[in-house]
């Protein structure tokens, strides 16, 4: 089968691989309709993830039909068509009893990470019966590829973590895909104000589109004197850090009100400076997480009842066969627009 | 000053009365530009309060201006425009202390009620400085008298104590003005679905107009069916009872979910069927409560921020002088299709 | 093997069973070591659980050792000693994502009801990578019996359903095993006054020795208000309903003060009167619960940290040969002062 | 009156100042019975706390008795023992509605640092209905004194923001009396395991007298590490920082386990390295807070109903006219063993 294959650091790979087999009765081998690429897979082509190894498939999105169940999953057949998680959750150790399943003692992030990913015409899923969620009738496939990880990312580790509230007012500092996805989620709690600070003045033209009630750009340098003056002198009580670099951070930790949250979403490759000397008095919470996509049946809801247009983040379309094109199209955004990129398989 | 005063059961009457004055340091006197008809006026006129004693002014919701204040009153002086809680809460007691305004030791629902009312020229508020807040200027001032008692009791009574989720599905039974005040803040949380229950037809006509996802009409005495066949047999994870009779508050027990809560909203005169040789193991809950007030603030904010269109519940206007008109046009609801008449003094 | 068999209402045979087997490839096999005897056993006998059918094997409690265990058991291995969950839960359908796992779809309270139970040498144990939890080395077995049912029941359904706080008062009405049960785990939140009430000045003694700060004996029908008089008039708030028939609920809603909960553990087998038209204005919270036992990890780390004294609550101990002489004992509490009994198979 | 008078950094003189006098009609003036010294007492001197100027009387805690109060107080009067917040709040400001006091636009921490403080003996309180609290008949005053700032903030900005559970793993890096607190109110809370790191060996006997489970020197730099090896590599669920500086934070983000939260206690003097390149994905909370003293009343509870026994963290006791030996002594810790000292006014 045609698989894009990791070869080490900056290098990838449009090959032909065996098709995967079930090697566990919880298994399932997945067939897939569509993939996409994210933040994380330009990252692992930077080297900047040790732990995948030259030789992996890529990819840890995607939507496929059941292709064979090992004999202990009990909730899929061959032929159900289902949304995968870019998380693997055995449902049973210590961390998934507690629905931290990015923490799963066996799964976790493994796709396209330690094991092969979805950016193939075929995935093997560990763990099937709590890792795959079954495809409503008439859903729309397109759209559902973004709920293997870039809304629930936006939506747990940015709008639930920073505890937005309705009224309230929020800041996200990156208006990338992650950055808009924490944007559209956000809005399920009707906060008052959604302030959206980017360096790229398309991005902030998407974000107002999207819903951002007021927009900065940080070209400048001066980012937050702009929250600063747009809320009045209080700062956000939601900030959601959606890059993941030193420079990043700071604007956060200067702009959250008294009593805020400043919520990480990005990936971040450095240490970064915690002012404490002024931030001890001013009752604030900072979080981190990666993503454990205990929301996916809970957003299936919103796509399906319209609460949210999860297509909205879609801009290109590529086959598999096309994939290295994708990830040109997609590593180029600020001069392709790109936001997420479909790859039918 | 013209007020309207409570005469005894069935009795009310439109009078000159001396104009309120200042008593207490912390009190003010606010002179009415706007005030309305609450549910609770109309129990009252039926004997069914009886703290509320003939002699006494009606009338617990409005916007006005400061007229004169004690010298205890540190945020507010003569010309503020203010909006008023039907809450007097004094900030310091135990309950106060906790957010449970409603439960203050000296306050609590007294305006309209021990002592007079918003339903005249002007009013005198206790503890001011925590009982009454300010109006951002150029904001809708008939809109905000929607949130002296209606709005926050929709919100605080029904969704936040019915704890409305993203995705989820509610059930309010009963499309009056206080049903339809929890179906337009139930939607700051983003359910996929609600299910509105009424007997009359135009209010259901008005609750989809207001986001209904779906109606029932009661009037067959199969509403609780109609609403488990709505809902694939599951029920409601929140359901609201708006109504406060037996009939309707059976209805909320027999569709709610397992896990889901039901939240009373309605005045209830008389006890109830609870029916818990089902439900002890429907791992349900049932809350009560009168309304608090503390989501004034915040639902300002959502005002101001177009979130909610408060001024929708709004149906009929009538000059202070004419409220005995607007008492026949609110009391007679289905025929004039009145929600909430705004009276101006 | 020797097992206790339901023969219908008012019947039980100590009979010979076939042992048990795997069916299912989520199967174990548990060689029982040590099991005990629930009130809703009794409850069985009564005829009041129409699900259990004659010729169901009794009882939901216990430990033991693994026999064989099923292809798809990945936790546990023959020879492991294993507490057992009182619920059966799946790990994957929607009510057990939501750690609600009394609702598991194909689950929930089945052993002992539906399915053959654990008053036995063997039990079949569906689903026992997440119905079973490992003891810990040392442990004392015989102490963990009491971690099947009772003491997450008290802890789930009443201490965290009735939110016991710090600095609190709790009331427990009825002070039998599972009312114990609360009253132990409700000190892990350090109320400031535990009052409990029981008609039996035996177990109102026990109740003094486990904690509680006052006792109050209801056989004279005033034990609502002598519990207004313990608080000064507020009630409790946190009121836990341990008994499960309409007398105590009344007392639970008269005593619980504004603001409070009425948290339900008991098996009703009858509705109640709720009044609403005096408690619609309390801000009160109603609630019933199964017992998930998702408190099962932790209760462990509790005992195992001696934070609580699990074993307290055993007072007699039986082999399995004399499970009738047991049964007797337990049935006659009043005058054998029997709490927990504990059965060796 | 005898009054200890902040000179400038290095500098304090035990003075004769004016008596204070009622300034606002929500002021309440007390002559204080008892004080003590805090550890922000010793950064004023350092010169590191720049709102406080010199000549402030010092000091921001204790009890004493009412001597007058303004026009507008409402809950005390002249004879009333009291305890006195170290926070000062109007009760009516947003932050104070929120119950965010520290954050009080005209108030929160302003005792013995923008104001005169209690370390003399009579003390102006602002805002009196809101910032002090009637002291129960038959209470331990001396205990009472350690409600004012050190037991509220071990245990809001400690163990609340730490989200101490039952069973879990709680590490408290420093054993001076602010982390004695945190030890203290954790076990509200009953954890399984509380391991103390400090680098003194006195204090970590205090610290296993007063309920740690082990405890961590970490004079050799490898606290860390021992953390780790007695939590079996997991790290502790609640971290809380009891000491503020840059060496400490470094330990509690090396030990926090995945989920878990770092609470800052301490005051800060300058920024900290936050390790986001590896905690980013660790699913980690990290808090700081002023205490806003909201739990007073609760934790009046506690020590009226012996749930905590506050009056341990008391070592010496002198007269108000001996303070700046009670200074010497609070000073050098590690030599005179003092936690907190006790000045009689």
């Amino acid at each position: 089968m045609l698989a894009l294959v990791y070869q080490g650091p900056g290098q990838k790979k449009l090959d032909d691989r065996a098709k995967p087999a079930v090697q566990a009765p919880g298994d399932a081998v997945v067939r897939i309709t569509k993939t996409t690429i994210c933040g994380t897979d330009l990252h692992i082509l930077k080297g900047d993830v040790a732990t995948c190894k030259p030789g992996t498939v890529l990819g840890h999105e995607g939507v496929g039909i059941i292709d064979s169940v090992g004999a202990g999953v009990a909730t899929f057949k061959p032929g159900d068509r289902v949304l995968i998680s870019c998380i693997s959750s055995c449902g049973r150790c210590g961390p998934c009893r507690e629905r931290m399943y990015s923490h799963c003692t066996t799964g976790g992030w493994i796709l396209g990470n330690t094991i092969d990913g979805t950016q193939a015409e075929f995935v093997r899923i560990p763990y099937a019966d709590t890792s795959l969620y079954p495809i409503p009738p008439g859903a729309d496939e397109e759209a559902l590829v973004m709920l293997s990880d870039i809304l629930p990312t936006g939506f747990e580790c940015g709008v639930l973590n920073g505890k937005v509230q309705v009224g309230s007012t929020v800041a996200i500092v990156g208006s990338g895909p992650i950055g808009l996805a924490a944007l559209l989620t956000a809005q399920f709690y009707s906060p008052a104000e959604i302030i959206m600070v980017d360096l790229d003045d398309n991005r902030l033209e998407v974000a107002r589109r999207f819903g951002a009630t007021a927009t900065v750009n940080s070209a400048k340098g001066d980012a937050a004197q702009q929250v600063m003056d747009l809320t009045g002198g209080r700062g956000g009580d939601t900030v959601i850090e959606a890059v993941g670099i030193p420079a990043t951070f700071k604007i956060c930790q200067d702009v959250v009100a008294a009593g805020g949250t400043v919520a990480n979403v990005g990936v971040h490759g450095c240490k970064v400076d915690l002012e404490l000397e002024r931030l001890w008095s001013h009752n604030v919470t900072i979080t981190t997480g990666l993503v454990d996509t205990f929301s996916i049946p809970m957003l299936l809801k919103t796509v399906q009842s319209k609460r949210i247009d999860a297509a909205k983040l879609i801009t290109h379309r590529f086959k598999l066969e096309r994939i290295l094109a994708a990830y040109d199209t997609f590593a180029q955004a600020a001069d392709t627009k790109a936001l997420k990129v479909i790859i039918e398989a």
